[in-house]
C-alpha cells in the first residue's frame, strides 16, 4: 500500500491500530489508504486534495471516542469532518492524517415542542435540521447558502452566521446543549435543554467556534423558534453611506425585533449582478447604495401595513432615493436573487478570491473605499466588489485580476492588502468563515499577542499531544 | 495589627507587597486589616462576615494587573468583588484573603449608536448602564431586582438572567467584547464591537459565568437594543399546567419576538402574595395557575390591538379561566407587583431559604409537586412556594419551617431534598445565581464527572497556583 505516515508516527503501529479499530467499528467505518473516498480528501477551500492515511466514520460518540483513542495510541493527527463546505481549510486533512468524518452520525433524536428544542446528531445536514423543525411546526433560524451540504456539527464548530444573524444571532446562540469528545477520548455529555443553566463553567462555549481543534462535537440540543407568520421586504436605493446608517437605525427602531435582514450592496456589486449576472433591478437608475431590508412578522394583516407605513415614514424624512416594496413572496425572492447572485460570480467574473471580514458599522464604507484603492494601487488591474450583512458588522468582498487563472491570482498580496486594511480599522479578518489554515497567517491582524497566547494555553491544556486538527487556527 | 494570614502565605511578605502596592496605586486603593470596610467582608449570601487581609480598589486594568501580580508574589488568595449582591458566596472573601473590588473602576467610556454598543467599566452599577443607554435613545435589556447595587462586571461573571431572558437572552448574549486580567496579571483586551467575529476561539465566553475564578473582568462592550415603543401585558388565570404550556406555545407563536416575559405563579405563591403580602389580585377566585404575559412592541397603535386580539383568540380556544388585560402602564406595574412581591417574603414569611433551579418546561409542575411533597415528608412542617420565568426553564422556590430563625432553618436538609429532586428531573441546581460556595456541594447533581473534570482542567491551566477565588464553583 502506498501511504504517507506523518512525522512522529510509525507505519506498522498505525496500520495495527486502524485494523483493530476496523474490527471494533465495522468495515464501513474505517477505510484505509486508496479506499479513502475523494470527498474526504479536501474541503471547499480551493487547495489541492491530499492523501489521508484513513477515514473513520463512526455512528456514535463511543465510536468517535474509540477513533480518537486509537489515533492517539499511534500518534496520528486527526481532522474532524462534517459537510466539508468550509472555505478556510479547517476540515482538510494533511497527507497521512486520519479524517474523522461525522457523515454516518446523523439523524434527529428528539423534538421537544414545549422547550422548543431539537436534539440532533452532529453529521446531520443543515437542511434536514431546518426541515425537521418545520415539520414539527417550528423554525430553525440558521440559514446559509450551503445548507444542502453542510452539517450542523460543522456549523457549530465554525460558529456559522448567515443571513439572519441580525435577528437570531450566530450559530452559538442557537445552542442549548452539546455532547463532544475530547482529544483523549473522554465523552462529555451536556445535553442541556434549558435557556438558563449557570451550574459552573459553560463548557460548550469553548467547543463552539474552535474549528475542531479542541474536541469533536457529536450531538447538539438546538434552540428552535416559532415559524414566522409572514415576511415583508423592500429594496431601497440610497444616495450615500450616512443614509444607509440612518436606514439601519430606523429599521432597528421602527421594526424592532421583527427586523430579520439588512443586506447592503455597494454600486460595484450592483453593477456586476444587474449587468453581468443579469438579475433584473427592481429600482431604476444608478445610486450610491442598495439595501435589502427584510422583516419577519407574525400576522400579515398587521405586520404588512406596519412595514409599508414604516418605509413611507422613512421616505418622508428624506434620504431614500428610490424603493421597491415587495408585494408578494415572488418579489421577496427576486430581491434576494440580487444578494444571492454572488454564487454566480465564477461564471461572470472568472477566477476570483472571496473574503469575509467584520468591521464596526460606521467604518464600513471607509473600509471599502480604502481597500478598493489599495488593491488597485498595489496590484495593477485588481478589481473588487463589496456587499454584506452590515447590520451584523459583516462585509464580504470579492477581488480578482481579470484574465488570470485561480492559481495565477495574486492571493497572497490581496490577503496582505485586505487584512492590512482590516487591521487599520480594528476589524476582524473572519466574520463567519473561521480561520482554518487559510487565514492563520493573519490571525495577529485581528487578535492581540495576549489573546493568541491564551488560545495556545487552552489548546495545550486540552490537547497536550497536539493531535487533534494540529496547526489549524493557531 | 490583628491579621489572619492564609496557609501558604507569609505575614511579613504579605505586608511588604501590599505596602508596595499602596505606594504604586495610592492610599485610597489599598486598605489593610481593620481599615477594610464592612461592605467588602461579605456578600448577600447570608453567611457571617469575614476578616480579609486587605481590600484593593484599582481604577483601571493596569491596577488590577498590579494587584494580581503582587498577591501572587506573596501567595495571597484574591476574590474579585463587584456590587456584592451575589447569593451564593462567589464574592465573599475568606479570612486573610485580599478582596479585589471593582468599585472605583466605573463609568461609561463610549456609546456607539451605529454599532448599538456601549463600552463600560466593570464596576459600573447595572442601573447606571441602563440609564446611560436610555439617555442615548437606546435600551440595555438586562434587568434584575438588585439593579441599583449590582455591578455590570458581576452580572457578567455570574452570567445574570433576570426578567426578560425569554426575549433578549442571558447576560452572556448581551456581550460583544471584553477586557479581563488573567490570574498571572496578563491584561487581555478584546473590546470587539461586531456581532460576527470568528477569528479564533471566542475567549470571552470562558470568563463570562465563571464567577471570577479564571480572570477579573475590567471592561465590557455591551450590545444595546432599540427602546421598546410600548409594553402590553395580561394577567391570566388557568386551570392546570397543560393549559399554561398551551399559553406559552401560543405566546411564542402569536407574539413572536415581541414576547418579553412569561412569569408563572403557582397557587401557593399566589396565596402568599395576595393574602399575606396584600397585593390586590387583578383576577378573582382561586385557580390552578397564574401567568403574567408581557410583550414589548414598537407601536402602541398596532401592537396594542394585536396583543388584545391574540389573547381573545386564545380565550376562544378554551383553557383560560380568567384574564385581566392591562389598560395602562399602572396596570402593568400592578401585575408586576405580584411577581416582585417575593422581595417582601422576609416580612411576611419570616426567615426562609430561596432557591433558583432550572428544568425542562414540561417537567416544571411535576417537579413542584414532587419537591413540595418531599420537603413536607422529610422535614416536618416545611412549607414551600413556587414561581418563575418558566419560558426560560427557570423556577424559583422558597422553603421555610415557620417559627424557626434563619440559623435554625434546616437548610442542609432542604438543599438535599430540593437538589435531589432537581437531579431526578435532570435539571440544573442553578439557573441564574451561580454556584459560589453555597451550591458547590451539589454541583455533581447537575454536572457529570467528565464536565467537572474539564472545569478543573481549565482552572488548572489558567490559575495553576489556585490563588484566584480558590474553592469557588469547583
Amino acid at each position: 500500500m502506498n501511504m504517507t505516515i506523518p512525522a512522529g508516527a510509525d507505519a506498522a503501529r498505525a496500520i495495527e491500530v486502524l485494523t483493530r479499530l476496523r474490527d471494533q467499528l465495522g468495515a464501513a467505518a474505517v477505510l484505509i489508504g486508496a479506499d479513502v473516498p475523494e470527498r474526504n480528501r479536501n474541503d471547499w477551500s480551493t487547495q489541492p486534495p491530499t492523501n489521508p492515511l484513513a477515514v473513520v466514520r463512526p455512528v456514535d460518540a463511543a465510536g468517535v471516542s474509540a477513533a480518537l483513542r486509537a489515533c492517539r495510541e499511534a500518534s496520528l493527527p486527526v481532522v474532524p469532518q462534517g459537510g466539508l463546505t468550509g472555505l478556510c481549510g479547517g476540515a482538510r486533512p494533511e497527507d497521512g492524517w486520519v479524517a474523522l468524518s461525522l457523515e454516518r452520525l446523523v439523524g434527529v433524536e428528539e423534538i421537544d415542542p414545549d422547550s422548543a428544542t431539537m436534539t440532533v446528531r452532529a453529521g446531520t445536514p443543515l437542511e434536514a435540521v431546518q426541515r425537521a423543525a418545520t415539520d414539527a411546526g417550528l423554525y430553525f433560524a440558521l440559514d446559509l447558502g450551503s445548507r444542502g451540504s453542510c452539517a450542523i456539527g460543522g456549523n457549530l464548530s465554525t460558529n456559522a452566521g448567515g443571513n439572519r444573524v441580525i435577528r437570531y444571532g450566530m450559530a452559538r446562540e442557537l445552542v442549548l446543549g452539546l455532547e463532544w469528545v475530547l482529544p483523549d477520548g473522554t465523552i462529555v455529555t451536556s445535553l442541556n435543554k434549558m435557556m438558563k443553566n449557570n451550574a459552573g463553567y459553560d463548557l460548550k462555549q469553548l467547543f463552539i467556534g474552535s474549528e475542531g481543534t479542541l474536541g469533536v462535537i457529536t450531538r447538539i440540543v438546538l434552540k428552535l423558534h416559532p415559524q414566522p407568520g409572514c415576511t415583508m421586504s423592500a429594496l431601497c436605493a440610497l444616495p450615500d453611506y450616512p443614509s444607509v446608517v440612518r436606514l439601519l437605525n430606523a429599521s432597528r427602531r421602527g421594526l424592532g425585533p421583527l427586523l430579520s435582514a439588512f443586506e447592503v450592496m455597494w454600486p460595484d456589486y450592483w453593477e456586476v449582478v444587474t449587468q453581468r449576472v443579469g438579475v433584473r433591478p427592481p429600482v431604476a437608475g444608478a445610486h450610491g447604495f442598495y439595501v435589502l431590508v427584510e422583516a419577519q412578522g407574525t400576522d400579515e394583516a398587521v405586520d404588512g401595513p406596519r412595514f409599508a407605513a414604516w418605509l413611507e415614514q422613512f421616505a418622508d424624512g428624506g434620504g431614500l432615493a428610490d424603493a421597491a416594496l415587495a408585494q408578494s413572496v415572488a418579489d421577496t425572492q427576486s430581491f434576494w436573487a440580487l444578494r444571492d447572485a454572488c454564487s454566480e460570480f465564477f461564471q461572470v467574473l472568472g477566477p476570483h478570491v472571496s473574503y469575509d471580514v467584520a468591521l464596526a458599522v460606521r467604518d464600513m464604507d471607509a473600509f471599502a473605499a480604502q481597500c478598493k484603492a489599495a488593491l488597485l494601487a498595489q496590484i495593477p488591474g485588481c478589481e473588487s466588489v463589496y456587499y454584506g450583512h452590515i447590520g451584523d458588522g459583516n462585509v464580504h468582498l470579492v477581488a480578482w485580476v481579470p484574465g488570470l487563472s485561480i492559481e495565477e491570482q495574486p492571493k497572497k498580496r490581496m490577503d496582505e492588502v485586505i487584512y492590512g486594511t482590516v487591521r487599520d480599522f480594528k476589524g476582524s479578518i473572519s466574520a463567519e468563515h473561521g480561520i482554518g489554515t487559510a487565514k492563520k497567517p493573519y490571525l495577529s491582524y485581528a487578535r492581540s499577542p495576549e489573546e493568541i497566547a491564551l488560545m495556545r494555553t487552552l489548546k495545550q491544556a486540552l490537547d497536550p499531544q497536539n493531535l487533534l486538527n494540529p496547526g489549524k487556527v493557531i
